[in-house]
């Protein structure tokens, strides 16, 4: 699978001149980033974006280990027969017009399935958009490379098998600068490559330390849940096509047969699988998962919460309970500790209302929080810390160095909830993903996405 | 109440001209929205903020409806006393320091009680942050008025028994341009004025249209709910203290026992109230039911799915099934007239995966989302429209104001899921907001606001 994801030269089949064809975008893209061999095949020109273009694959130099195809469906068959014809390994079939759109693709994706088996080429796709590989630049898709923002690079590897969304997440979740990713593979109708054979990559990639996958069907289902129950990364998975409804329209997107939602739930909990509902859910769990690796083993899973609004420590406890974890029964001497900073008529409890003490040391609000952080992640009967923070004009500001310091000179996981203004929190989310705190936007989510980092789900 | 939301003058004791104290933002807040008599209370000085001084509360001019309170605890029973001779009717007070901080505190809440028993004077607070009216500009708080935002007016009043978390929710809502507001109402220890005095007064409130509730108590839990299941419109509750810690918590909070959190869920869903489960959610609630208030009533719930991702169609056809809704069959008129700008090998299912024809119609995509929402809304086996939007350079622009007509003129409710660029995702939700249409970034939460808004939960 090396060719799919570093390969020495790649051959664009449909390259165009015109910019705004996707068969020019793919070669803008490679330009762009990929070191090795570009090769245009197009027999129309003899040059595309200042490269040397080949009239057939077979034309273009050695060494060409991937092919990326981008042709109108009818054509791709003999496109990929080219491809094997040269010994091409590896081929990614960006077109659609196949199983999905009825008989005739249904016949020409056959022909496809047919022509792996007998030569032993991979085929990536069809219908698909390719591979972005953010750590190393690599972007094989026809993705137009002026819509996109420049791409912040995580550790977070993700399988989709649906082409627009994949597009369409990446460019939401670079803009709000709640992520970075490390590849994003969109599999498509995924006739030959699938989720096992990329897991298995993935799971020795040093780049990645979680996978996320969006997936309508299981193909190899056994095969997949063994890769699971064995990996040594955590692996979150959204399974589309858990209703009946749902199932149906999986079949008319990438001719995919859902399965049944009831065994398959089932046998993602034995497999150790973390299960998302949603598509932001899934990106919220890889990301706090790939913060704190060390973390999914057992464990009591006990939350100290500071806040500045009881309330929100009070439905805090709630969600805390709903998903298995504890709100955390401070030691004796954090209490002391934290008991310093307090009016005296407050006791302290957890979760911990910072709000009165915050008041009787203006202006030294940020101490307040850092003892009460340095004293709870001290604590042997804490496992984990949920800060809440407000951004804006009051001030209750957070000293994220210094969160991230305690988090990791005691090993503790700190989770924040933050509230406020647009702008500030925008600021906010970027700095705490640079140190490695995950912030989050509702208590739920965090608490789900902490249970989780915790082992509870 | 009236005096509450509508005095004619209003005094503010603990008047200071210090701008670092709440006492000083009380005034200015008055001043910057407030149209009648402003009586700052304070013997020290002659004159604050422009404002003749009065020393005591007896000697600011008639008429004097309303006194907001802002004094260290111990003097607030005798602020209070000097209200009651007065024969002001009503006090709003903000300080802190009573039953949530212990047994002298307690004590003087008990004072406080007595008095508002004795004496007829009705009390609001304490240790809460008072009112804000986004519509009239009526600021009853001691929020810094240089720490927030422009308020967006809205048909959502709040009532909510925590205050820091009203604050920064408030900054947080209007700054993100997700929803207007009418009325904050803050009610902290509620030791007179609670939900029971304060809802039968939103019922009425021609500028309410959604009452949503954080509580942490129900005092007078069988009234509350006489009113809910009584009223003529939505109310949403968010209830802290479900769990035993939670519970806990909220006892040191305000001083609130939660009660039974299983009784108390089971005669929310009689008394028609919609419950939420975190805050966000809560005003997500609520600004969706403000926009469709007519649909809360008997109905099957079929949704029509527009998407350009056919991921998001099959999750979203998930989220309809688990709340209780139905993916709408389409009739034949509509399968043939969106038929009509498909590829001839697709099929129309529901949900509808408008890319293909997208791809097919392309530089014209607005007019196939717009011929494809006219279909559907027109579609007598429809009730309700989910489009899926994605704002950026990819040009799958939707035109709001035609989405905003063809569900007025149709009367069928519209949902927006968007994804994209983030300050284009911004100026979408903002011009979404002014035109009636709510916009959500997750499929769970917007179907989970549509099942509420269809009268399915």
């Amino acid at each position: 699978m090396d060719f799919f994801f570093k390969p020495q030269g790649v051959a664009v089949i449909g390259a165009t001149p015109n910019p705004f064809k996707g068969g020019n975008a793919i070669l803008k893209n490679l330009i762009a980033g990929f070191r090795g061999g570009i090769y245009p095949i197009n027999p129309r020109y003899e040059e595309i974006e200042g490269l040397p273009c080949f009239p057939t694959v077979e034309e273009a130099p050695d060494p060409v280990d991937l092919a990326i195809v981008f042709v109108p469906g009818p054509q791709v068959p003999d496109a990929v027969g080219a491809c094997a014809q040269r010994r091409i390994p590896g081929v990614i079939i960006e077109s659609g017009g196949f199983a999905e759109t009825g008989d005739d693709g249904g016949r020409r994706q056959a022909s496809l399935v047919a022509m792996a088996r007998q030569t032993g080429i991979r085929l990536w796709g069809p219908n698909c958009m390719g591979l972005v590989d953010v750590v190393n630049g690599h972007v094989f898709s026809f993705l137009d490379p002026r819509a996109f923002p420049s791409l912040i690079p995580g550790r977070v590897s993700l399988v989709v098998q649906s082409g627009m969304l994949s597009a369409g997440f990446l460019v939401d979740i670079m803009t709000h600068g709640v992520m970075g990713i490390s590849k994003v593979c969109s599999v498509g109708n995924k006739i030959d490559v699938d989720e096992c054979d990329l897991l298995p990559w993935l799971l020795e990639d040093p780049d990645t330390d979680v996978i996320g996958l969006y997936l309508e069907s299981l193909l190899n289902g056994r095969r997949f849940l063994d890769i699971c129950r064995n990996a040594a990364k955590p692996i979150v998975v959204l399974k589309g096509g858990r209703s009946p409804k749902g199932a149906q329209a999986a079949m008319s997107h990438t001719a995919s047969l859902a399965g049944d939602n009831r065994i398959i739930q089932g046998a993602f909990a034995q497999a150790g699988i973390v299960e998302a509902s949603d598509f932001k859910e899934l990106t919220d769990l890889c990301r706090t998962l790939s913060l704190f690796p060390a973390h999914r083993k057992e464990h009591p899973g006990r939350i100290a919460v500071l806040t500045y609004s009881g309330g929100a420590g009070i439905v805090s406890a709630d969600f805390i309970a709903a998903h298995g974890l504890e709100t955390a029964e401070l030691s004796e001497s954090t209490k002391e500790e934290i008991g310093r900073l307090f009016p005296e008529w407050m006791p302290v409890n957890n979760p911990v209302d910072l709000w009165p003490a915050m008041e009787r040391h203006a202006a030294a609000e940020v101490d307040v929080i850092n003892q009460s952080l340095a004293a709870t992640c001290a604590d042997p009967q804490v496992d984990a810390v949920f800060i809440h923070a407000f951004v804006g004009s009051f001030r209750i500001r957070l000293d994220l160095e210094e969160v991230a310091r305690q988090s990791r000179e005691t090993g503790k996981p700190v989770f924040i909830w933050l509230l406020g203004r647009r702008d500030d929190a925008f600021q906010f989310q970027n700095e705490a993903r640079e140190l490695g705190i995950p912030v989050f936007s509702e208590l739920g989510r965090a608490v789900a996405c902490m249970a989780a980092a915790l082992n509870k789900r």
